[in-house]
C-alpha cells in the first residue's frame, strides 16, 4: 500500500518578501522536521509548478530544488496549468507502484502575485488553445461561457453559484493558511463587480503565492509511528482543451472520466466519499464537480447547494472544501492539488482542528487544469 | 521487460512553416503508421518540451496534445531544459515498471526558431541559476568555463575540443534527418568565430526545429513481430545548477552518478557499450561524457578522440553520435533525449542504413540539462 505520511504547506497569498524557490524550501523543510526525516532520505522528488518559465524566466527547477538541498536524487518539475500539483502526485504514486521501500517528496508552488495584473492574465491564458487566446478568452470568460450554458440549460441564476463562495468562505476563515480569511454574504458576492457574465470577482479564486508539500512512501518501517493515510487511486484524464471540440460545456467530461476510473480502482463508490475538496477556480466549477464527480446528478447542484448542505457543522453526508477551496483558500497554482490531497490527509488523520469533520474514513481530492483539458481525481482512506 | 517497439522522428532543422504542435503531431502519426498502431491502443502520452510556455506563450500541452487525436488518456509534460526529453522517457519507462501490458508514447519536440535570436537565448538561460543569468551568463559562457578549466588542467587546446564536431558532422552528413549535413574540418572549427574563448561557433549546436516519438510496452501479445529493443535501465541524477557550488567543473557529476546506477541496475559495464549518443551541446561536452560515462580515464579524451577512435567506420570498440549528435543532426531541446534513444533503437535493429554499427547489443543515450544540473543515462540492448 502506498501512503502519505505527512502534510505541510505555506501561508497561501501575497507573500512578496518571499521567492517562489524560498517557498518550496520552507515547505520542504517543515515536511521534513514535521515527519522526522532527513533529505537524505528521500528517494525523489516531484514538483509541480506552471508560470516558473513565464513570469520568472526559472526553468530547469529540478536542479535548483536540487542544489537547494545538496541532493543527486531525480527531480521532476512537471507543467499542466492548474493540475500541475495533481499530476506531479500521480507521477509521484506511479513511482512507488513500481519501486518498493521509498520515500519521495511531492511539492507544487507558485509565484503570481510579484509581477503586473496583465503578465499574470497572459501567463494563465497559455493553458488555453491558440484559437481561444487569439479571441481574447481569457479563463474567467472561458468558464463564463460555460456557467452561463448551464445556469440557461437548468434554469438557475447567480444565486445558484454565489452559495458556493459564502460556503468556501465560511471553511476558509477556519482556516490559517487560507488567502482570504473574511466571511461572505451571498448579496456581496451577487453585488461584487462583473468579471465575466455571470461570474463576478467573489466567483472567481485570486492570484497567490504558496507551496504545498507532502510526503509519500511505501516504506513500512519509515510508517512506523506516523499518521498515515492510504492512497486508493490517483486516476488522469484529458480531453480537448478548446470548448467549441467538446462534447458537451455544461460540466467537465475529464473530470467525469478520472472519477469513474479513480472509483473503480478504489472500489468505492460516490456515496462512500465523506469529504471532498474540489477544484472551485470559479464558483460555476464546484457545480460541475459536484455532479461530475458522481456526488449530484447532472443539472441538480446548483438546487441542492443553495441548501448548505456541504457546509462543514451542517450535518450533511458530504463536506466540501474545508481549506476553503481556492476560492478563499487561494490558488497558487502549482500549489493548489497538491493543497487538496494535503487537506484530505489532515482531516483523515484527525489533525484539521476548528474546521475537523469526525468519523472519516474515506476522502477524494479533484485538481483540474484550465477549462477542464486535465483532471486528476484521487482518492484517499484509513 | 520493457521494450522499445518505434522510433519517429521529423527533420530536425528551421521549419518555419510547421507549429509546435505540428511537429508532435508529425512524429505521432509517423510512429503509429510504422508500428501499425492505433491511437486508441495508447494508454499514456509522456511530452517533453522546454520552452512551450516562454516562446509560444503555448502551456498545458497535455490537453492540447489530447485534442489533436480526440483522446482522454493521461498526457504528462515534463520539462528539465535540454534534459526534458530523457526525463519524459524515464517517466514512461517508470509507468511501465508499474503497469503491465501497457503501450505508450514518449514524445519530444520544440520549436526554436520563429522567434529572435536574443528571446532563445534568454529562454534557456532560464535553465541556469538566478545569479548566473544575473551575471550574463548563457549557455555558451557556462560551457566556457568549464571547457577552459578542462583544457587548462589538461594541456589540451582547441584542437582537442575540435575533432568532436569534424566526427560529428561526418556522421550528420550520413543522417537524412540532421540540421547540418556538411562535412567540416578541424581547421574551419578552429578558425570559426570565437563565441565564448575557447568555443567558437562551430563548437556549438545550433538551435533547432523538431520532434521525436518512441513507442514503449510491455504488451508481448503486441510485440509479436515487430523490431524490438529491451530497456536494461534509464537512472536520473541531479546536481547544482550554479556552477560555483559544484565539486568540479572539469566534467559532469550528474552524468558520472546516473551512469553508476544505469550500469548496475543493468548489470554491464562501461566497456560493454558498443555505441553512444551522449550529449554534446558543445564540444567540450562530449569529452566530459566520454569520461563520466566511465568510456574514457579522467583527462584523457582530449587525447583520445585525437585519434577519431569512436567515429563510424573507424573499426573502434565504440561508436558516438552516429546521429551527428546535438552539434549536427540539430538541437530542439526537449526532442533532443528521446532521438538519441531513437538512434540507439535504430541501430541495434539494424535500420540505421548508411550510418549502421554492425554487430551491436548494447547501446547507452545520455542527455543532459543545462550545464549538467541534470543528466539522465539510459541503457538499451538486444
Amino acid at each position: 500500500m502506498i501512503n502519505i505520511a505527512g502534510y505541510s504547506q505555506t501561508k497561501f497569498g501575497e507573500l512578496w518578501e518571499k521567492s517562489l524557490f524560498e517557498l518550496v524550501k520552507e515547505s520542504i523543510d517543515n515536511l521534513l522536521i514535521s515527519t522526522k526525516t532527513e533529505i537524505s532520505e528521500i528517494d525523489a522528488i516531484y514538483f509541480g509548478n506552471m508560470l516558473g518559465g513565464v513570469t520568472e524566466n526559472n526553468l530547469h527547477a529540478g536542479s535548483k530544488i536540487a542544489e537547494i538541498y545538496g541532493v543527486n536524487i531525480p527531480v521532476f518539475r512537471v507543467e499542466s496549468a492548474c493540475a500541475s500539483g495533481g499530476m506531479a502526485f500521480n507521477l509521484g504514486h506511479t513511482y512507488l507502484e513500481a519501486n518498493p521501500n521509498k520515500k519521495i517528496i511531492v511539492v507544487g508552488a507558485e509565484k503570481m502575485t510579484d509581477v503586473m495584473p496583465e503578465e499574470i492574465t497572459e501567463g494563465l491564458s497559455s493553458a488555453a488553445s491558440g484559437a481561444e487566446q487569439e479571441a481574447g478568452l481569457t479563463f474567467p470568460g472561458l468558464y463564463a461561457l460555460m456557467a452561463r450554458t448551464y445556469l440557461d440549460k437548468y434554469n438557475y441564476d447567480k444565486k445558484n453559484l454565489a452559495c458556493v463562495a459564502v460556503k468556501n468562505h465560511l471553511h476558509g476563515f477556519l482556516n490559517p493558511y487560507a488567502q482570504f480569511r473574511k466571511k461572505i454574504t451571498e448579496e456581496e458576492v451577487l453585488k461584487s463587480p462583473m468579471i465575466a457574465d455571470p461570474l463576478g470577482v467573489l466567483d472567481c479564486s485570486p492570484i497567490t503565492d504558496g507551496a504545498s508539500a507532502l510526503l509519500l512512501t511505501n516504506d513500512k518501517k519509515f510508517i512506523k509511528n506516523k499518521k498515515i493515510v492510504n492512497i486508493f487511486s490517483s486516476e488522469i484524464a484529458t480531453d480537448s482543451i478548446s470548448l467549441m471540440n467538446r462534447k458537451r460545456i455544461d460540466g467537465i467530461d475529464a473530470t467525469k472520466i478520472a472519477a469513474e476510473k479513480a472509483y473503480k480502482k478504489a472500489k468505492l463508490k460516490p456515496e462512500d466519499i465523506q469529504i471532498a475538496e474540489v477544484h472551485d477556480c470559479f464558483t460555476i466549477a464546484e457545480l460541475f464537480a459536484m455532479e461530475d464527480l458522481g456526488f449530484y446528478k447532472k443539472g441538480t447542484a446548483g438546487k441542492r447547494l443553495l441548501d448548505y448542505e456541504t457546509l462543514l457543522d451542517n450535518k450533511g453526508k458530504l463536506i466540501v472544501n474545508t481549506s476553503g477551496g481556492l476560492k478563499s483558500a487561494g490558488h497558487p497554482v502549482g500549489a493548489t492539488g497538491i493543497k487538496q490531497i494535503g487537506e484530505i490527509y489532515m482531516q483523515l488523520i484527525g489533525n484539521a482542528e476548528n474546521r475537523q469533520v469526525k468519523n472519516l474514513k474515506y476522502g477524494l481530492a479533484h485538481n483540474v487544469g484550465g477549462s477542464g483539458g486535465t483532471a486528476v481525481v484521487s482518492i484517499l482512506g484509513i
